[in-house]
């Protein structure tokens, strides 16, 4: 059986008697696996408790760094027992259980109180990152705490954990920078990860000659073209090119525009999963390689995790459709980003926004599924944006629809449905929350 | 068991005394299959025949309007006895079989002479069909005898079969105008067939509302989204535009620049194959569906049958990617065309050529499959033209290929990979000869 | 785009004032496609014609040769006016035409008297082919007019078009025995064939080393592991037994027992479609290439034209699932069969009944596609007999279902899907007509 | 960039000056990704340490609790340096890293004494696990060390974490039994698996109704075919039977026998990997869902990580082929096993073998490409143990293979592709090695 439960499990609360609202990161034990939700704790001077756990309204009370509070409300009885000290909490949680038997058991619980917002509006912050992460997934501890609409400037180390320096700083395998939690940001929400700037820093890339298999029919993996050799290549960082360091006598002339993008690019995934290799894809983002994806680019994802967790790396300095040499120009990059949050929506897979255009992201075992998935995507949106029914923007995918292949390299075969704006003008939208 | 073995037969030849060639067309039967090939005959006042039949010279006699002709050279002998009467010829043709058991059988044999290319270059020619073909098969009788450089001006009926004025003209199941007999063309050359005009030639255009299977995940299918109706477009030629004749409110002003395009264009296939669908597509081209395949295109084709027989038609006055609704904007066109032989070269596939791209069709039952197949069309045409070998083509694809969806709407599925002319500009060409 | 639009279209006409009524196989031209129906004319002795054009019932009259009739009843008016002489008939059918704009144009016609059923119960004959199909196809002449429940024993020839004698008769390509017409048969109707019997008639079989493309993984190919030549191997009829005529040193004891099968079993394919070569396959069977039709097999097919015509050919002595090198022991066979009709049912694709389980076949362009035709064929199956629902017959299909890999080897690949009959035996039947 | 680079890692050291040698597991840290391996450590009375690291020699010293050990012989240096305690290592690796760049870092170290293995012939254990695993991983704790050749007997809880008693124990998504840490078991070997009796020890089942996805037409799926809903089954464990517990009227009398299987069986993945969720597959085993893994059964899988890490769960009472309703009937059940170490053999996926025939499983994104792995490994398995080249094995595939259809209700979808043993009986062995 492949299958998973989603549940909706929260918790718990705070300190001394103090009139501001605590925020707390709650880790709940279920059989081993973790689940994080957070929880608003605002304790009035008689140790009575109001606030919210996940979306949920709780009461009880705080005395002696006893906490004891429940949800109210409808839905299923949510009940948390713990001692605060230091900043850290550690208790129980009694909460209904996921099969179908009603069965309820006591969880261990651990809380940890996060930052607050800072007052006034959001600035620009520079963050140097000293640890990469190999996965997408909420077990990493964040490295930067951030609010929406602050504007990190970063760098990402290149796909086998190369800096701009040379040095190797991290595990191959695309290790990310990251995760930024994203203060606010909750599980439902759909998260825009504006990529404001996007820029070499340094001069060479590495990447491979050979096809990878998805790319080759039997008689030409015969032929040899599966074959694989590393070569580099210089990136002439004032003109924007990139040329072989050491091309064969037919390409010493082949020189061509970078135009840098992030292979890299998700948040943790749910509660259930297991972390997802950096080079995995799925609904949370991923290893997406979409050489759409670079400086002015707008994706949305999901929130999972309470923070989301954003990582983003594997940059490179350009990539064709499908990365079809399995590696692109693989380099580090300078990145400059910030993120907002916006109110639920379903989301089949990744959106991207430009300029120009709009695009959705299907990923799945075949290009075949990973068309349907881009599909399904949007047809999701225009209903969303534009209020069409399936009938309706067929009409639209009919006439407009630009596909293009995103990865042939991953695990998940990539495919992308763009449409352009201009195309859409003529259309009323329905509403103006995105995406 | 599938296969086909790929034979060569030929054969044939001529009338009386007079001392120009003549050209036959010869049709030979096996087993109820008719293979064809052409026979140049060159009769001397005392008989004596010389000429070839197919690309092998040929010597022999004849008297009294009998014909007794044999290949000479290298390769297994092929024996022609026949009676020429009345531009037409009967007999028998005795060739090797094509099981390795060594048979050789007799088999029937008629001829048919073929037109002279006139003197003088190629000039204009405009085409009004009367009869259209619902098959790409060497078993349709062409519908005009063409020069290659000759500039043709037609006109193709829409997927249905109704004409520019509405009237229903051929069966539907993208009847094509054709086939054009190619005087000079021969089994084993590349065919250029350059669209020089394109135009819209009526108000209107049919197409359908919902999805294709293969655009569809199970959970949207399930919502319907595969459910299809009729829906009409109107087209202003005057402004180049579609929109809905009678529009759902919600796009009502959905206002769309028309681009036509040829969906069907293809070549009578090799011998050993059943005539295709005029839905069906294959390395002779067929209901290719591209939306790249519009005015100033060149695509190339191999020829598989004396004259090439060349076919066209389905036209479309706009098309998204993939053909998503199973019909574009169906319609009737005018066509202004010519076609240009070149020599041989392998091709897996059909390839585009156009003013800033070069591209390569793949087509095979499934996307993973058509990617692999447009891979390898491309792999084939750098290594014809620039001399790259594998390992180094990966690295132009690796950084410059674009691939598209052509379409989803057919038996088979389309994936086109185009590289950008500018891209290419530093490789030297290897070589004079296309493609 | 892609589609055939299914229509009926039917027809008629009569011979001379006798009482018996004639059945005639009309063929009307549709712009150069050839739709065919039967018609029975009654005449009566004042010249007054009764009968019925495909399955709607028709009036009018015939006098002095000539035929004017008309269907009744509702749905469309269909006339056919025509002249008949010699047991032909020639004229004119007016029809609607099948695009929306409900044009009506006449049509040629052309009309042949078939052969009465004879009186008494079905026999047994001996058949002796002298000139086989390369394809699938209405086009082919019939090569006998059979009965059901008739008893046939005739022969294939192997794919290579070699007969029991080593003789090349046919073109390569898996030429088929027939086609048989069934008198009777119907459009619409279905038809079962029974293999009553299936046994080989020579000592040797063709066969390839080396693997299909679609089995070969990228490292696999480039291994070689594609390279395929030619092998022959010795079947040891009293044994019933094969090895290999001159094995490599470590097959030299790889004896393996025959299973003759029937590679290829088909009927004509519907209007609208063209030619489906001897290697394809459809809903109309075809090139099915499943190990499991053998002797003892029974094969539901929907009947598409007049007559059915029914096709059969490329045994082998013994295939492996997948016919994973391109060719199994291809070799000539002795076979007896007998067809029966039988009701109209939906059927998504063969159904193939045996002893001991019943089995749809998928056909698609890809193993995905594949199964999940098959899987459609079983729920529709399950319920016509069974009368479950989806979500009933999933759980029978979730205990029991049997999926085996059909073909690797044509442009479809092929999916079975079985069920052991002891497994279904506690289920009620819904209905006694089959299938 | 998708890509995992396979290194060699190994280490270290010892206690105090006794005689017998010490087996540590050994954990790096490379940055923040762990490496595990063994070494063997030989502490002399002068404190001279020899012993072994992985696979390669090792020399230095241990004095005063403080180890330093390196390799000898070819290959890279590996360092080692760290003090010893109360049965703990810390220190740090010096090695090279896995760029190109030929850098050398130092890793943290950290190393916990294994258990010797006892005297005397393995026997037999009997295991109640209280704890599981919803991830096949080498981060999780071992539940027991085992021997090669010792019986455990053992239970594992049903996909939904439900035990024998109706009582949750773990989190849904195929809890596993283990991990087992296998003495003795080091990278690069192989480990069989023997399943020496496997049944029943609930009375009940839980399924669904409704298909998957992937087993769905676009037109079957409007239909309302891939609703899912949950149904008990009703396990007889006297008469071996499964019957509906609240049939609809048309399957009440639908009672088929029961097989119970191992849903999921699999090893921890080698370094580089992240967690596999144990609904995943790959080369580790997983939650493969092959009904052919049942009692009697031997499953061979490559070992990643010292110990191997045995893990098995996901028990079903009765699967059909491809788990076409997602959970087939999931079920506790008792398990008695026993593993085996055998030498290093490349496989490309695991591989089964029964008393009547060997069987590999190819698993991946499509049917399509899940057939091409498993025919590879078939390929792999007959070169190894027949000395077959593929011409060779082709011979074998193209008349004995069998394909069936794993699942086709997971991420992978999986393919077996079986050869009965007695067809094999006249192909010489090449080698006593297995598998």
């Amino acid at each position: 059986m492949r299958g998973t439960v989603f549940c909706l499990i929260g918790l718990l609360a705070a300190g001394s008697a103090q009139a501001a609202p605590e925020t707390w990161l709650l880790s709940i034990d279920r059989w081993g696996n973790v689940e994080r939700r957070t929880a608003v704790l605002d304790t009035a001077a008689d140790g009575t408790v109001t606030g919210r756990l996940g979306d949920r309204p709780l009461a009880g009370r705080l005395e002696d760094g006893k906490l004891s509070v429940a949800t109210t409300g409808e839905g299923d009885l949510l009940r948390l027992e713990a001692v605060i000290a230091d900043g850290r909490m550690t208790g129980e949680a009694d909460l209904p259980d996921t099969n179908d038997d009603g069965a309820r058991q006591r969880h261990g619980l651990t809380g940890r109180r996060l930052p607050e917002v800072p007052a006034g509006p959001p600035g620009r912050r520079q963050f140097t990152p000293d640890r990469w992460s190999n996965a997408f997934t909420a077990e990493a501890e964040p490295v930067l705490f951030i609010r929406p609409g602050e504007i990190i400037s970063t760098q990402t180390i290149d796909s086998g954990g190369v800096d701009a320096a040379g040095v190797t700083r991290a595990l191959y395998g695309n290790p990310q920078t990251g995760p930024f939690f994203v203060l606010g940001a909750e599980p439902g929400q759909v998260m825009a990860v504006h990529i404001r700037k996007l820029s070499l820093n340094r001069d060479w890339a590495d990447s491979l000659s050979g096809y990878v298999g998805r790319a080759l029919t039997p008689g030409m993996a015969a032929n040899g073209a599966g074959r694989s050799e590393r070569v580099r290549w210089r990136l002439d960082r004032a003109a924007g090119t990139a040329r072989l360091e050491t091309p064969p006598e037919r390409l010493k002339d082949y020189v061509v525009p970078v135009r840098p993008m992030l292979g890299g690019l998700g948040v943790a995934p749910d509660f259930g999963f297991q972390p997802f290799s950096a080079g995995d894809t799925g609904r949370f983002g991923g290893n997406i390689d979409f050489n759409g994806l670079g400086e002015g680019a707008t994706i949305y994802l999901p929130v999972y995790q309470p923070g989301a967790l954003l990582f983003l790396g594997d940059g490179h300095a350009l990539q064709g459709d499908g990365e079809i040499t399995q590696w692109a120009l693989e380099t580090s990059l300078d990145v400059e980003f910030s993120v907002e949050l916006l109110p639920a929506r379903p989301m089949s897979g990744p959106r991207i926004e430009t300029n120009d255009r709009i695009t959705t992201i299907g990923q799945d075992g075949s290009l075949d599924d990973a068309l349907k998935q881009a599909t399904t995507g949007m047809i999701q949106w225009l209903a969303q944006d534009y209020g069409l029914i399936p009938s309706e923007s067929s009409l639209v995918l009919g006439t407009a629809a630009q596909f293009r292949v995103v990865t042939l390299a991953g695990r998940n075969a990539g495919m992308a449905l763009s449409l352009d704006k201009a195309w859409l003008a003529g259309l009323p939208k329905k509403a103006t929350d995105r995406p």
